[in-house]
């Protein structure tokens, strides 16, 4: 296990990063998808699935924080949630953190929990073990499509969906029309929706495209993820509520969990939902409706 | 010069980028650096001094435009400019869209200028030609000191102080001193900062910290830049007039240009002035100051 | 798993080999290490241990022929014959296309016998079917241990002593004199013996002089493995027989094999079996005795 | 400078090496290609042409007396040398060790020459001062050309055939009867020719095969370069003498320089000269014949 000393993941066509490799720790492969943890010198600890980053100890709090507060703080006192996805089971911390009523994880691939429950329990910090939590290891779309008029919000936290991966129909306008219906009226969803680096933004904008197909409401907004080597994009969308009308309602419910975050402020949201121009028009240009007919070609 | 196909750049010690490499255009040495222009699949031609690059065809528009509008507007109708650097001449073009009387831009390296002129043309566009031009060839620290109270605003485009490179003494407080006698009282000055990314923010938050030794209003602000593969960071610093004070002019103003920018709009604004938790936390507990007999040793 | 394209080895602290990555057909982990099976451009299916190309489609005939032939020809009409390690079974293949009476297999972990006969199958190539096979699952030290007088030809073919890996005792001064009590009085062992390269012939020369402290006669040989991107090593050692006085035999005896082999004739033999003034400089002069308490320390 | 810490080399569509690099000592352009001198962590000083190996301090003694003591010895008592290409001296060096009259060596670039002499002075070790050496800085095919039945020994050290580059056209057919006409009757030449890997062995069998249309005796033979991580072809040809029938007065003639040399020697001669298998059946299948107007397409 001493012998690599550098972790290679292939970000485009065009672009290769070598993470410095301290240490393997846990490599396996689940029905899924393959599975390692490994310590890189920049990030400490990681996990991968199917060769790619999917959360780094020195930064998983900017992803998980950006993914979950703005949805929270948003929609109105939300008591039900849905995670589908998330299996290192920090989107789960995060959530936990809202008086809700009751959250509900359905992620696909159990190895991927207790694999990171074994080796990254930071992540998780004890949330499988809170008694508002309700973990269902099924397929999130097969859930979601029995679900109506529950959830106040859904967040979705999966991998993206490269061709023949477990998340390939979890982008879909068909798979947002089953979220809609799955939410309560005031409900909100958000995603986490791919690079927005200027040389990889299809799959961004085609996200939000697709949103716009189904939802009256759609905020997208970026932050930049270390370990990703990428400004990240997430895509908020709703159904009655206007996202932009409650902006100021998140000034004073804030308070109350702040001392917790480490990314998550005012001036990060805020730096988050101000997309610059160029972003802005690859939006209005670029994208295009994702279909279970016609998926993305992902890299 | 079809054996390459991959350009490698090491950002840390710890993580190593290759970029495809689709044509060597131009290898050279000056008496500076090495200068190479090179063509990716991802970002177009590149300019890369001593391996490491400074400017790319894709996304030099978001680079050149978050250094100079925020100073150019944020500062009163200035009239006087300095640019330290900025050898591609692109940062030449951006001020020039100003009514401005003077630009006196103080590069160090002749070949860099005739190199960019020669094979990134739009880089600059013609702004070498302009009447309100004028270019010396000089140290830009020896240029700055023998000057006192002439420049409205001053823009610093170097690169990053590697020791024995060319820059080495361009981020230091003696420096950022002479800088301050330089401006005018209500003089204003901009410096790209390097990477805000969380494996890399120590110089970036000692040039913060540094410039608050000198200057009273000191504002750090990021954006990302994609061939840079991290978000990026600049520094405005003033004499007499807060920034912050300034906002409300930009509004104004920016009808005047704003149709030939691709990347700055008042969202960019925005979004790049709020920092993030964590990044606030570094510049006020990580940062040293910089000074000419303790500079930073970097990688 | 389409995610990833290239594949990366480091071969010593001051090189790294990327392969291009055409498929990842098998990734797992036994409970002795990583287990890969992946496609790569230039070599076809390689079979990778801990990350280490073990075997690869387009020239694992080399590596293969050149442990067995040399060996199994000088050694007089061989009838009992053990391999230690091996567990891709192509050695195994090898060995049977001698007249002999039994061999005896002797492989620490079983999952790589198992992934190699399910993804690699011309590499036995059907060879653990023949009645002559025995294989056995078990540490091959502690089987060699026990046996006494018994074995014409002993082949060790076990990947490098990495500390902590599967095969660190398996290089030692005290398993070699394991070995030679295993071997009848007219018998003959070889070993793989690792890189040769100028930068990295440590080990080789060590292997060879820990070898020399035990065997009368030994005898390096030398042959590059396109995969391995190195000159590969190789040492034939014997008890009473010395092999320069029997290289007559091979031209009688290769007649009968010599069609169904593709890398190993006369000169294949003569090219490896002469090395370069520079290597016999080595093993004179940098070599030292490996032992069980004085192991090397590898990359 | 010291911002990059791996150089990339790529030696085929499908690898890509990675050699550490403490050092870029030399790094300019000559009206013929890019000359860099680094210094690798395993190789010490090393010369890349159009960013490709050439020579390393820590093994050019391979290359170059594997180059130059066969031909040295199996001709008769040569006393007119010429070398086309080698540059960097090393060539030189050794013919210099034989009792000759004459070398003329016709290298196209200067800026190698020189480059050569500065950083690396062991590689040529005062050769370019002795007074039986003529030095023209031309293109060796017009020299050649324009010279009939002169040289004992043909010695062509240039880098390989790349479209375009400086050492295109001297490798066809055109060229090798050119060389054969400035050949004395007895007179033999070699030339480098390429990489013998299993994933690369095109160039090699094509200017074996191209050599046989032009000359009745052509001896391929192969040694490691362990900088080129390749074994490396060689092609020995010549106009009258046989050169298998010359092998045993290399015993003799051998004992006068021994001692000068650090890889050569009667067994390297053999281990060389003995090809596998498999590349003998390449050379015998796979070849074709390189002319002016249908030259190698290269990677």
């Amino acid at each position: 296990m001493k012998n690599c000393k550098w972790y290679i993941e292939q970000t485009s066509e065009d672009e290769i990063i070598l993470h410095s490799l301290k240490e393997i720790i846990f490599s396996g492969t689940s029905p899924y998808q393959r599975i390692e943890i490994i310590r890189s010198g920049d990030f400490g600890r990681c996990l991968l699935l199917d060769g790619k980053m999917q959360s780094a100890e020195a930064d998983e709090f900017i992803y998980h924080e950006a993914l979950v507060h703005p949805v929270m703080l948003l929609s109105d006192n939300a008591e039900r949630i849905l995670i589908a996805g998330g299996g290192e089971g920090a989107t789960l911390r995060e959530v936990l953190k809202y008086p809700i009523k009751e959250v509900v994880m359905v992620e696909l691939d159990e190895v991927v929990i207790n694999t990171a429950k074994k080796y990254l329990p930071q992540w998780s910090d004890g949330a499988f073990d809170d008694p508002r939590v309700r973990l269902i290891i099924d397929d999130a779309r097969s859930y979601i499509e029995k679900t109506k008029n529950y959830f106040d919000v859904i967040i979705i936290d999966l991998p993206e969906p490269a061709e023949g991966g477990p998340a390939y129909l979890l982008y879909t306008k068909e798979f947002y029309e089953n979220v809609k219906e799955a939410l309560t009226e005031k409900g909100m969803m958000v995603t986490q929706s791919a690079s927005t680096s200027i040389n990889n933004l299809r799959v961004f904008v085609s996200i939000v495209t697709t949103l716009r197909q189904v939802f009256p409401y759609v905020k997208p907004y970026i932050t930049y993820v270390p370990s990703f080597f990428a400004p990240w994009g997430f895509s908020l969308a709703s159904k009655k509520i206007n996202p932009e009308e409650c902006i100021s309602k998140i000034n004073e419910k804030i308070i109350s969990i702040e001392k917790s975050l480490k990314f998550y402020d005012l001036d990060a949201h805020n730096s988050m939902f101000c997309l610059p121009k160029h972003i802005k028009r690859a939006i209005e240009t670029e994208g295009r409706v994702i279909r279970d007919d016609s998926p993305l070609s992902f890299y």
